[in-house]
């Protein structure tokens, strides 16, 4: 942020407004604060007869790697609907009995991800305009090596060991990068 | 938004980007597109021997009125973080046993509630800056009439329900201003 928004200023700077304890981007000369806030993710873990669907990303970062329909929910729209929506952009299909699955923190991204699990209409997918591909996967056709982010593979870890069991929870927790090289992955009590 | 963050430019409009379908404020001189996104407001519902901690909000909107603690989520915290910090600022409460609770779509001011359960740490409470008093309330006593929002009347009513049946379900659904006066609020199926 380098100009103000508000009144096209270039003295923007970083301070900790009177009665507030974080620095923020604060125009000297018409006072406005620059609030900054994490991002919700949204997506779903979808089934047809016992197989995922996924997707390939037709898109940077990770181009080329499978994930699960997911994306940053949109202004004026519930969890619920930027998740079928995503499901819907990213590989055509339609969700359906839409049930709450995860909440998770993603920290040092300011992301949290909110991710629904449901079955795939009539079992229909195809690649849409951010996918190279979209299949369905069986429980050990699962291409562990290649899928795009850590938080896809939690989730679908905690999908199949939740339907192993054959009781759905709600899960919570986290992933956080410790280093360049590493991540940890927390999940919270239930 | 008048001026480009990024370049200083006042040529800043509305258009929809290639490949998108969504209209973003888009700099024509840099090509920088700015998205916005839905705010997380985190929260708890907290208990101390059956009654449940209260803030009476210092400032606007809704200044004089009861509401839960509960605040926007900052940037590189956890949700339940900060439902937590925002306990401690409000209500200089700790939340023990911390629970996800709730989480409920507001999509006409583009916020997604976040509430926690649990207790409040030997049962201590003062207000913090934003606020002019705390207080207990066994359920009879609940100022009703004097709750800050609609979503803290919903948090505190499905909370009475789940303890009285002896079971605390997670809850989602949304809450929805249809007209100037009207709110509508829906519980989606569990």
């Amino acid at each position: 942020m380098k100009y103000c928004s508000q009144c096209g200023s270039d003295r923007i700077s970083q301070s900790i407004p009177e009665g507030d304890n974080r620095l923020r981007y604060v125009c000297p000369d018409c006072g406005t604060i620059f609030y900054q806030n994490p991002k919700i993710v949204a997506g779903c873990i979808a089934e047809w007869q016992g197989s995922i669907l996924l997707c390939k990303r037709a898109i940077d970062p990770r181009l080329g790697t499978w994930t699960l329909p997911a994306g940053f929910m949109e202004n004026k729209e519930t969890v619920q609907e930027a998740a079928a929506r995503e499901t819907e952009e990213e590989a055509s299909a339609q969700i359906l009995d839409q049930k709450l699955y995860m909440i998770y923190n993603l920290p040092h991204i300011s992301q949290v991800y909110v991710m629904f699990r449901g079955e795939v209409k009539d079992g229909f997918a195809s690649p849409g305009i951010e996918s190279l591909d979209t299949a369905f996967f069986d429980e050990s056709d699962i291409p562990w090596g290649e899928l795009s982010f850590p938080i896809i593979t939690e989730a679908l870890q905690l999908y199949f060991e939740d339907r192993k069991r054959g009781q759905f929870l709600m899960h919570t927790g986290e992933i956080r990068r410790t280093s360049p090289e590493s991540i940890e992955t927390t999940r919270y009590a239930p």
